[in-house]
């Protein structure tokens, strides 16, 4: 396994330096959405020290039971407390994080002091459905950079201030930043909803 | 973006030559599943060639919605023509294949001479559901290694011997190999099925 990723990065690197462009949107048709990933831009939205580019998606491109992002952060940058109704697989490329991670079973109806875990590249975990859970890039000179994919797109994403603010209190963000474009502006607002998929 | 990933690749390369041994399965009661990739055994499940790990499972870790598979092929090798009426999500990782891809919805009941794509590394593409589709490694010396990312597992697969076998005879093959472990004897074999998903 180690000699298999060592190759593979090797073949990266080589193919990142001389590979040429190729697209194709389209086969007859059948649209299978072929991408370059090293020719997608990333896009920051805004928000410092941050990238993110959707590899598979609902508004973007019609998934409609699963999406796939790629997200860099740079050090000491990190997700906001948030929780979602749907599965989520994380597969770290690159760097060191934190994974804070609270139960959605806390009997005091806020997220409560968090765990710790710590995560590193070429590992993968599962954040459990309704967990709040925050990732922070930990590492004090280098990039973040992990594969994040969630079931039941487009995501709805309920933010938290901080560990001890009620589940009932933190806001949704729908949609979230990276799909605005795709939406009418009336429905691009944040705006408090009953938290009722709790 | 292509700085990035040489930065991310050369830095994966250092921590697989001086990483340690980490698992945690579960903090307290939340269990996130967390595993370094490069310590999951590899299984080739008996096809020449192949390896497979499940990064993320229904019947391996619980999913309900996602599945996440790491598949290696050597060259020459290749997946079966099949379909399955769920989303897939594929990120070359390294090596180079065609992406054999026929509709589902040809006239004459059978997938047909399919598109034949070219695949490379550190590009992504989505077939859609239903639609028969075959992956090749076409590199002569270099494995084919990628992530694919399934909906609504476990995954039911129906293989075509052939471009030309009409889909109704199409064969279910569930449990697929990886998952024959984790089921009772009795429900592991190959058989024939309506093929009403289709």
């Amino acid at each position: 396994m180690m000699n298999l990723f060592k190759s593979l990065l090797l073949h990266i690197i080589f193919f990142l330096s001389s590979s040429s462009s190729s697209s194709i949107n389209n086969t007859g048709s059948t649209a299978i959405q072929f991408r370059n990933i090293s020719e997608i831009p990333q896009n920051s939205h805004g928000i410092a020290g941050y990238s993110h580019i959707t590899l598979a998606g609902s508004f973007a491109h019609g998934m409609k039971e699963v999406e796939v992002w790629l997200e860099t952060f740079a050090p000491g940058s990190h997700t906001p407390i948030h929780r979602h109704s749907c599965e989520e697989v994380f597969i770290i490329l690159k760097g060191t994080a934190t994974l804070f991670l609270a139960s959605n079973s806390h009997p005091s109806h806020f997220p409560g002091n968090p765990h710790q875990i710590p995560v590193f590249q070429n590992s993968t975990f599962i954040v459990p459905v309704n967990h709040p859970h925050q990732l922070w890039n930990t590492h004090e000179h280098e990039d973040l950079q992990f594969l994040a994919i969630i079931s039941r797109p487009p995501v709805k994403v309920f933010i938290y201030d901080d560990w001890f603010m009620p589940h009932t209190e933190a806001k949704l963000k729908f949609p979230i930043f990276w799909d605005e474009g795709f939406v009418q502006p009336n429905t691009s607002k944040d705006h408090h909803d009953h938290n009722d998929d709790l």
